[in-house]
């Protein structure tokens, strides 16, 4: 393409807004033209993030519809709720839009209302919206105008699943997906329960009952599949900063050799590696990086598969995915500026 | 009963070692009479362990069958395979034994020798031993004359699987245990994959085609049960010192009251809490206690039951339970220094 | 004594307060009537602690003066400028006070006023207060009336200075106190700088400029010259829940024995450990306990001395030394209820 | 240059030789052709660290001059006590040569060998070898054809003096350098002291008596400063797996403006960020970059200045500053693959 892409972040003060800067501050073809925050406005965003320093020069600034209408490409860091409000503006004047949030994740309408507690302000660009998961929709991803970043346990978990679910090898009523998180996946904002104090040396589930990552998790496997499927999603907090670890069991319908399905559907997808057989990937062999590693297992030689599959919940699972997905929006190679090496240790 | 009880602790170096002489040194009925190490002879414990400086005067001595036969108890906090190698000696003396490691634990002695990769030195004290559960074997740990002690895993997995297999109302064929566990259970062993660089902020499942502690759970489950179970369990490495997580999902096969069922079969329980609906417990509210807590949820009001249960792996999983039974084995109230507060944070 | 202690907390919803019930439950002679929390009035204790589960009964009651008047001795685990306010009242009701804040610790109000940036509302009280370092003011707690716990810094930092400093045997003018405490002496308060997410492996000073505890440790070092100390207080922010070491750098005068001195000042002290020569105390050592333990070293037989001195802060650095005091105020011994071993691993 | 710089690294398999290959498949300039590994040879280098799947496609080979003989340039990332076996033959064949480990940064050979414990195997290349500090050193390590990379504490200390003592602002008799290091500086060796469950949750001093570290410091800052100098240097291992935080005491002599000398001593060093007044460096902003980010205080306005200075052990303290060097070895620009930006969180 001819120049960078200008890029307005609105509300880069989070966890993925700052990774986001840091995927972007390294790429080619991108250029920041603005991020925002309201609270921030004045700051320079090196002041808030010292890693930043001389790698930043912008002050946030105060949220400008104007300022965001010179962009080629708005990315929302922005809390649920927020990029609702304002797509509808910057769709209308042509500029691309990627909701790392929740906001147009969800179809169903009712569903979305129901789990997120409140009134959707923008159900028609639902509709128009593409689920940003490029292993299930790369080719609609590219002439988006307007995408839907996965969830951090959605990727992870339908990246797992979607062997088995696709090709109806299991009972589609009964799925489980045992998942683990590290702390930074609950956001930068003031909680007791994120204290390093109450969830360091600690290990604990949350959200049995229900969980916002269920309905999308279900929207996608469905679309997998073709048919509803039945899901148990039982979320936990680990102590760490970075990283998912999924761990998802399926009754088989019939005998499969997992090792080589899953080797096949993921043969040249840049950002899922399925590891060799018996392999348990850890979290932090992805530290910081845009891949998912999957490895398959039938304990016992039963009739369970056993799946694990692992991402770092800021990159794949939120500003990574985001950047990916801009790249296939704007056709370039879809790896340009992914490449970094985790960080191990 | 007239005076204290004379132990004997065999290998107190290793985690369960220095765990079991924390709460030896504040039991009102325990006198530690010597602690063996063949590699750590003529070292005060003191010395390795400066949290009982102060409070354990005794130095580590060369394992004798003389003094050991002068005590009323004797703890096996050994690795794998050596208590199998004392214990007869022991016995025939009337010794009364507990193994903190896994020599006594699985009746089937072809089905040990598979998984624990030697042959047994002394099958017939296997028939003898009693599986040191104590909410499963109460009446038989009291008469015992040597108590398998069981593992880590083994305690949360049963205690969260037993009111629901006991009475038959779950599909007992896939039972399914996802545990996650402080890397403590590794033990104090020189390697390379439980160092800090390595195990923090990292996590791991592992032993997915086959972990020692699956044939445990499965012979305890089939004894609840009264028929073979098949169970899937998927233990992980979690970044933090102690406490085991275990999360099990098993398919209801009808209807029934979760939270009233294990309220009514842990009723009276010293050491087994069933916390209130909706709960979600956490490793560190047992942290440095015996106490086993136990959450049960059936998500969607759909056919699984998902149960989450917590211990600390090197109490109530390991030195804690030893002491229970040892109080059970002598005749003391059961909870006679076990009453520590777990320490939070 | 007759009877138990009856005991009222006021404000039990902090580190201080859960560490502070902890330990009261597992004591002897004493008995919690009541404790306070405006905001948590009516909720169960055990209900936000859930460590507490069937130890403590009680549900968080609104602060009320004709409650607390019939204690014999109220904590106050509030924070900073509350106690203040409310002792007065109970002072003069005869009830005896320990507030584990610092609005009793310094002497000179202005001083006060100036770190803690408010006016002193009981400065009457500042003069009879006594400090409550047993280590240095045994006697005088015994008579006390109102004693001001000294705060967690100040304790480690003063035990490790005191044979140095009581005897002139340093450069008085020039002491450095590197000190580095675990993330829960910031409190369980909501702020973003103490998320897991920002405290985990991550290492940082703060409050290099100028720390509330400089003064206080300054007071207490002048009391035991005799004369006006220059000290460098450093402050750092280390990943871990609980601990307190302090480093601490003094030129000799000239030539002493400095392990002599130090196991002769503080033989018999059943809370100051001095360990041999040659060691390095872990924070971990003295995990959950009362204990103080500290090495002296002097490097390359130079003219510095180097102490090194750790504590749990919520424990000897606050709510143990507090317990400590109440024994003292009491007539107990002085170890009652504070024998618990450190929790090592 | 024309074509890439043909590299061998010996002894691949700790951490130093990860992070160096991290950095090498992200170096444009740069081609590994060998990894060695006695131990590991026809292992996939891959295979040991999965963070490299799809990056590194080499195996570790047996050791072997030959193959050595064929490179521009060879890293030994290897244990104390090898480099110096190997380098001679290596340098008379006219290959260059970075030895990340210690045979080459001191001197004074009965000094080396004192605090090495072992004699010294090819002293006349010590003579020869540059010390690898390119805030120092620059000019000399572009013409070296052998650097000692220098040890990450006194990377972060003499970085942190170098203002202070170059000027001889400061008395040099009485430096003290208390000094704080992640784990992952004790490497990847099976050892009990640095396992998670003793390093975790932990902080403690080491090697106050005496570190290995010192003389190379001292070395360092004698010659910047001209004179010998005294220093007391205490290391302390925290609980995280990155990262140096070196807190710097120093007496002034006089009136001097810190942050200016700071700013304009460090004005143009790509690597070294001087923060402005009042900052309190983290060593996450850090993190997996080649920076040192330094702050300076006088606190009370005293006659003693305070400098927090802080690195990755990894990066600025091993293998980045090793490709730092190799680029100016190689004529590069100096920030050659090396501009990673932090990972935060």
């Amino acid at each position: 393409m001819a120049g960078k892409i200008k890029i307005g972040v609105v509300g880069g003060t989070g966890y993925t807004g700052v990774e986001l800067l840091r995927l972007l501050v390294q790429h080619p073809d991108a250029e920041i033209s603005l991020i925002t925050s309201r609270q921030e406005a004045g700051t320079a965003v090196s002041a808030m993030f010292s890693s930043l320093r001389g790698r930043v020069d912008l002050e946030f600034s105060a949220p400008s519809d104007a300022a965001l209408k010179k962009c080629d490409l708005v990315f929302f860091a922005t809390p649920n709720g927020v990029a609702m409000q304002q797509a509808r503006a910057l769709y209308d004047a042509g500029i691309k839009i990627i909701d790392i949030a929740a906001d147009f994740r969800i179809k169903d309408i009712p569903v979305w209302e129901k789990w997120y507690g409140t009134k959707h302000a923008c159900p028609e660009l639902v509709a128009e919206a593409v689920y940003g998961l490029p292993e299930v929709n790369r080719e609609k991803i590219r002439g988006a105008r307007i995408v839907a970043n996965p969830g951090c346990y959605p990727t992870a978990v339908q990246l797992g699943f979607l062997p088995l679910v696709r090709n109806k090898l299991v009972d589609l009523k009964h799925l489980i997906a045992d998942a683990k998180s590290g702390v930074s996946g609950a956001g930068r904002k003031a909680e007791v329960h994120t204290l390093f104090a109450e969830a360091a040396d600690n290990f604990k589930a949350y959200g049995v009952p229900g969980h916002r990552h269920l309905p999308e998790i279900s929207q996608g496997l469905a679309v997998m599949a073709g048919v509803d499927v039945g899901l148990i999603f039982t979320p936990h907090l680990t102590p760490m900063i970075r990283g998912i670890h999924a761990t998802l069991y399926a009754r088989l319908n019939g005998d499969v050799d997992l090792q080589s399905l899953y080797e096949k559907t993921y043969a040249g997808e840049p950002f899922v590696d399925v590891m060799p057989a018996g392999s348990h990937p850890d979290t932090r062999s992805v530290r910081g990086s845009n891949m998912c590693r999957i490895a398959v297992h039938r304990p016992q030689g039963g009739d369970t598969a056993v799946v694990l599959s692992v991402i770092d919940n800021l990159t794949k699972g939120a500003a990574g995915q985001a950047v990916q997905n801009m790249n296939l929006m704007f056709g370039l190679a879809e790896t340009t500026g992914l490449e970094q090496v985790p960080l191990m240790p």
